[in-house]
């Protein structure tokens, strides 16, 4: 897929080669080997990358320009480098790498930029959208080891954006909405109101929008609800669930976090279908779903 | 030099490879065939990083905060981003990788953040330095093509630091000092006087500088004078000649600039030697250099 257009002679290529060894044995004196051993390989494919395309002086240039606009436009709200790690697969690749399956572990994703540490605790049943608009959503599930044991006391974290594809922090009210954590209970099962999710673009007023309009991507990520889940011996799962039938499933979720087997059925229910918990929802329709979560052990 | 210490499972090695081919064909759609290919291959570069060190989470987050400490002291005066590029050999080997060598044409070295577009005229034979600190240094040669043919009217732009490893623009009193522009005689020769080179640290007080520290690199570049050579019909050069037994060149050139082709020696005269245009030094030692350059043809 990248291919060596232009025929480079020997002598050229070993002057090419001569600068990398130089600057691999640079960092040979790095007191920490850990450090070395990224500083180095980050060499080695930062300059393969340079000397496959054949890196022109003016896409050098384009480059420092596009990476000095990324780091202007970041701020403490706007994390324009998770973006760009996000939108080439970085990130994705990061916990690919970091979270290995383990037998029937259900699978990790992104994290995004919109977890906030302090949401607040609902009770099993309870409701997590604290005003944000939507249309309601019944989720349940256990937590389970992979063992098939069931986990009491795990730590649920979940979180969505609203109808408009924005989450709380995106507004400037300080609201806090559609998000909270609450426990699973003896059986290892868990319950809660939150929002049949909508897919959203990611930022891209910057340029990271830029550059996916210039490849012609779209910036929108599929519809998700996300989950961390923690609980004690037990490996901390970060993932979402997606929703089967979003469109979006189909163009392609912007950061690639999508993984088949976290995409869940939403069941649509008519205005008028009794509740799983007798709550009286009036003229509104809501759906249904259900995401059995399996923990691999904290060493796995 | 970067070996896999972890071994990855078939599976694992699959589920890696099929996230870089997603990433890959999220690219497909490009209409700039040429932005398409780039961005495939730095996406299979930095995957390959990814994969190869086996990144963890926890370093990706290191390298989120490290870009965005980057972008944040980078402003119109401080190009953290260059430095960062510099440092790890990526602007050498965008260099090395236009500029082939051709023939005897004198090599080309990095062109460094400190040029300035409008530099004085002198005359050949004139002063470069205007009242900047140092040992004055006789700098001559000519200009020829790889034919050896003289070139005439070849403009030379030349740039230094002063002997305090400053140059005129990191002063705040907008000084124009040690840099100027002249042109080579019917014989295509040129002569100036200049300051014989010393060396100095790249601008070190910010991340790029912590990075070093933590390798355990100097961010000392050999002492050099920086030249760029134009003529119509012939490849600009841009290049430095380095100092003969400066001892940064065993050290090693924090960015990599040096090319044994480009060392040249500068004669120590005790004070009172004759000059060669007979100016008056008075107790001061002088030193001379002699720097011959040859430049391809535009389109080789």
């Amino acid at each position: 897929m990248t291919t060596e257009t232009n025929a480079v002679s020997d002598a050229q290529t070993q002057v090419e080669q001569d600068l990398v060894d130089r600057v691999v044995a640079s960092f040979d004196n790095t007191d920490n080997p850990r450090l070395k051993q990224v500083m180095q390989s980050l060499t080695v494919h930062l300059h393969d990358f340079i000397r496959d395309v054949r890196l022109t002086e003016e896409e050098w240039n384009q480059a420092i320009d596009f990476l000095t606009r990324v780091g202007h436009i970041t701020d403490d709200k706007r994390q324009e480098f998770v973006l760009l790690s996000d939108t080439l697969g970085a990130s994705m690749q990061t916990i690919a790498v970091n979270n290995e399956a383990y037998e029937d572990a259900t699978e990790a994703t992104v994290f995004g930029p919109f977890f906030v540490d302090d949401a607040p605790e609902i009770p099993i049943g309870g409701d997590i959208t604290h005003g944000a608009s939507g249309q309601p959503a019944w989720v349940e599930g256990t937590v389970t080891d992979t063992d098939g044991n069931p986990v009491a006391g795990a730590r649920i974290e979940v979180w969505e954006c609203d109808e408009d594809g924005l989450y709380d922090v995106q507004y400037t009210d300080d609201r806090m909405a559609a998000r909270a954590h609450l426990y699973t209970n003896e059986q290892g099962e868990y319950r809660f109101w939150g929002l049949t999710p909508v897919p959203y673009p990611i930022p891209h007023d910057g340029p990271v929008g830029q550059m996916l309009e210039a490849v012609g991507r779209s910036p929108v990520r599929a519809a998700h609800l996300h989950f961390m889940v923690t609980a004690e011996d037990l490996r901390t799962l970060v993932t979402h669930i997606f929703v089967e039938g979003d469109p979006q499933l189909a163009i392609g979720d912007s950061v690639f976090g999508v993984k088949d087997s976290l995409i869940k059925t939403f069941e649509q229910q008519a205005a008028g279908t009794p509740t799983p918990d007798g709550r009286d929802l009036a003229d509104q329709a809501w759906a249904k779903t259900r995401f059995d979560i399996v923990l691999a052990p904290a060493e796995k």
